[in-house]
């Protein structure tokens, strides 16, 4: 069977999970995230933030994090911006739209929001009352193209947010990966403080399921949990998320996963870079968009699944490979070996 | 640590779900469903209906289940009937009306629909286009009174809806412990031949999570797998579903579970019955609802947890026990024999 | 051609609106509300209700004005309590369900609601998150029923909507009736004062379509406008709403139109109760209920049109007779002739 | 004061629609929609357009019927795709989003779509279940930049829409200008017979308010009124739109009436053109968009009220004018006069 690079949510969970599922599986405990371990996950959270006003509520998936976040902010004539980009707008099946509500797309050369992009949807979403109201903020880190935002870029678009009354929502399906980028200067404390909402994505860092939804913004802490049970996101067994958090978040598990995925494709992505290929994109976490030629691809595809992304012209085309807090070196060297003899 | 009777959500999973967790972790697996243990979760329940027309979607939870499977069906002006008990009408935050549909209640004397509750809320929807128009049946088996429906009472339910244009739908929350009840002359077959959609309910039987939709009807079966999306359920590790439900498939390892949990809370009536105690209604599912005296429920409540249900009089209070497929007999022994010695 | 007491907007509109549109008719105005005639109707409003801080909001119809009041108010988990004689109950095609909230039925005898009615529903929804929160209480005045709120019943409710943190909203398509109702003790000015937002009906009194809503409490205020154009319900020319209601407003025409047509019921009333006939309820605006022998029915109905309501016993049922600004002497005093000649 | 030319329903309506209200005023007609002009509005329409067979329903305005039509026709994961300039985009508060779906904006270089236009969005929408299906084509005629439909591009969109599945909807808000226009050569007849369901616009021509939605597509048609109903567009006095739309459909009174807009609007674009000043785009309705020098511009509005409506250099703008079934031949000489002299 072929090493897949398809995504990183092929694998089970980190072992951990599963020896803690099995250790309390059969305690008996309050139901719908009132047991132990989920109250603990909470608490772990609000450490790790330093701030023990936020909530957390903890819930199943990404899109259904989106969803739930997005609709509990917004009034009916309230919109929300995004990069063209964000998987809220073209990978979710109009979840957000079904929630009533409209997503203003921006080009971006990155995947990343900044000031200068949304003036211009402010500027020209002024008539009033025939046009919706931009009223939050979308942005995901790592993004979708796997770039990541500094503190500084966090910074002004959470101040300029505060000054035009947006709201700013961090979509952390990969927050492990964005953090731990070897170009990152932020951390979980300083997303807390510059996002009024943001999550911890569990699914793609080495859980079987599960986002963290971190509310800082007290307004939007009001009665947030009835959201949670409208959309259907309330599970009756919450231990089966709470022992997952507790878990990754003891010690620094979750942002060792993450730096093992970006490490694995950050060899990769320098071992394509000394034999001189370029990418789609330069990023620094467990994405990469390496160009190749197609007789390499077409060598790599009898070992390994990827997906072909784009096509560049007649004698290339771009790959995307993703790595995660799974891959054995044992794939990453094979992967490498190729290239390097080829 | 006292015992709880509160609810059949208390543990954690059966001890083959985690095994087979356990055994199958780092496999690579498809995401989004296609995996292979959810390709055999589908199948087995396919062989299980002896219908290989059905179609059969893995998704989280009840009131998730619910809200996806009756928007999926109504057009926007179109509701849903359900008996005033049904889990839709007050035990989910207004799910369903938050996907734009109205939920008419009916009230019963057992949590039961027949057509003779149904056919005066037609008759009390004629005035076209001022009404909403009844679409849909919304029933639950065993109901959330506990009771459950016989084959005679599904057939004529599901002929009636037939004639009268409607969709039937059973809440199966609990449906392996309404086939398995010894009451029951239903099978899962039958189920499947008398009802356009239901699902076999996971969480309240053994496993983490999970609920299995079944498609019979093939005019509702068109692109179903978009609402699963668009509301926020597909999970992208589909494996931690596809794994639990082939496990509960195997053999009639669903129906063993459901089995005990019926019987342990039979063991309960039976000896409330003895003491001369009466009961709210006269269930045969894990949900029993005996009257008892304060004095005898205040020594109960010394050592397990349950819910008073409902004040009867000074003296009198029915309280509610449910039993899961983990109760163990020791528990059960136990609270037999302080009724005993009361 | 019969004479109709079927309801009261079979006629075209009070000569006065008319004659207003054919006078301004080729006089250019800005659109969507900004014309001259729409400012003049909301400040004529203003002055009567005697608050120059509520807003006005001219919309064309009562299930517009419902949809657009009660899902601006809401957020997604939040819902409307109403009589279960409630207009956006059961007349309205799931209008209100449709923009994502319930609403909850409470049954009461005479279409009114009062404290005690409402306490119930808020102990039983008090299962935080499982449960919709109740959070807006709709009532009509006059009722569905013809029957009318004295001011020591709004009160008590306006009251007990304050201390419990919820909003009350006064559905007003027949407003002028029910504040011009002969035991009416009611005025507009204290309406708005103890509600947060009402309506004005205009096309059951003398218009040709259009609800003037009033918005007391300022902060649903915010924004309103947004949730009119969004709602399809922002006409380009709004000079049509507002000449309608600048010439209702002029004087004191909205509750002469109201007036003369509950006094044309109050005669059939009591030419009726005169011959010893009794009604199904004892109102005192423009719909009355009698219960009549069915061989009088099918005489009246030879030379009138009529809802038969409801049927009684083998030899009486109930009809629903309704007025209008237009009902002229004569239909009513052939009726009164008719049964007098009984 | 100002003759203004910045829309086409800044004056009432024809004088025939007043006359007959007058003349039908106290006449009692059965309500919502059932009325005898309402019924003879439709059996006109139907003439018109050729076809007994399809269904008229009368509606206020354009967001409203645009909403009533998109949410009828769309399943909860299907979108509907329009040029970038659509109405439905940017001009209705999010109305369509409000009812649950997603617009696909296409970029156009004059307000049209093409097959070729749509073949990338389709091809870009593969992705089941992780992206919004595209269902319906949504196209104005004439758009929103005053261009036309000619009969063969409206055949091979119709057609292609065929071949993919998808329906396709025309807003006629501005259909009487689109039909009139000079270039046109398409008919009311071959609208009806190449789309599945479009609009006569009332309100941008002669009507006070009113738009007829035909629909053709007989599945289209089942229980469309329910729809009408529950968004509150089912006006209790149907008459209104009755009248309105039974006087502008004797006789040719509604492409008079469009034709006489777009005449007027031709000599201001001809007058210009002789003058040598350019256009934004070359239309043939009764919008025009000028190039003008901005001290032509400063002269032209002390006499004329007007938008600016794009700056294009330091010099120069283009303006938007408009003009309507009441602009007469003084308003439009003054403002040629004016141009000729500068």
């Amino acid at each position: 069977m072929k090493f897949s690079f398809k995504n990183d949510y092929s694998e089970g969970c980190h072992p951990h999970i599963l020896q803690s599922l099995l250790q309390h599986n059969l305690d008996q405990q309050a139901g719908y995230g009132e047991d132990e371990y989920s109250l603990l996950a909470k608490k772990l959270i609000k450490e790790k933030i330093n701030n023990k006003d936020s909530e957390v509520y903890l819930v199943s998936g990404g899109t259904q994090a989106n969803l739930i976040v997005i609709s509990s902010i917004l009034k009916p004539y309230q919109c929300v911006v995004s990069a063209s980009t964000g998987h809220i707008l073209n990978n979710e099946a109009g979840a957000i739209e079904a929630t009533g509500h409209k997503v203003l797309s921006i080009e971006t050369a990155d995947g990343k929001l900044r000031p200068s992009d949304i003036v211009p949807v402010l500027e020209g979403h002024m008539n009033v009352p025939h046009q919706v109201m931009p009223k939050l903020v979308y942005i995901s880190n790592s993004t979708e193209l796997g770039t990541v935002y500094n503190h500084q870029e966090l910074k002004e678009l959470s101040d300029f947010c505060k000054r035009n009354q947006l709201y700013l929502f961090m979509d952390g399906a990969r927050l492990g990966h964005g953090l731990t980028a070897e170009i990152s200067d932020l951390t979980l404390e300083k997303v807390a403080q510059l996002t009024d909402i943001f999550y911890l994505g569990g699914t793609k860092n080495g859980a079987l399921i599960g986002e963290a939804i971190v509310l800082n913004n007290q307004v939007l802490q009001e009665d947030f949990a009835y959201n949670i049970k409208q959309k259907g996101a309330l599970l009756a067994k919450g231990r089966l998320l709470g022992i997952q958090f507790a878990e990754l978040m003891k010690n620094d598990l979750y942002f060792d996963l993450a730096r093992h995925a970006n490490q694995q494709a950050m060899k990769i992505k320098n071992a394509l870079k000394e034999k001189g290929f370029e990418s789609l994109s330069d990023t620094y976490t467990n994405q990469i968009f390496p160009i190749l030629p197609h007789d390499l691809i077409q060598v790599l595809s009898g070992k390994f699944d990827f997906y072909v992304w784009k096509k560049i012209d007649e004698n290339f085309s771009a790959i995307r490979l993703i790595t995660s807090w799974n891959t054995p070196d044992e794939a990453v060297n094979d992967f490498i070996e190729i290239i390097k003899n080829f």
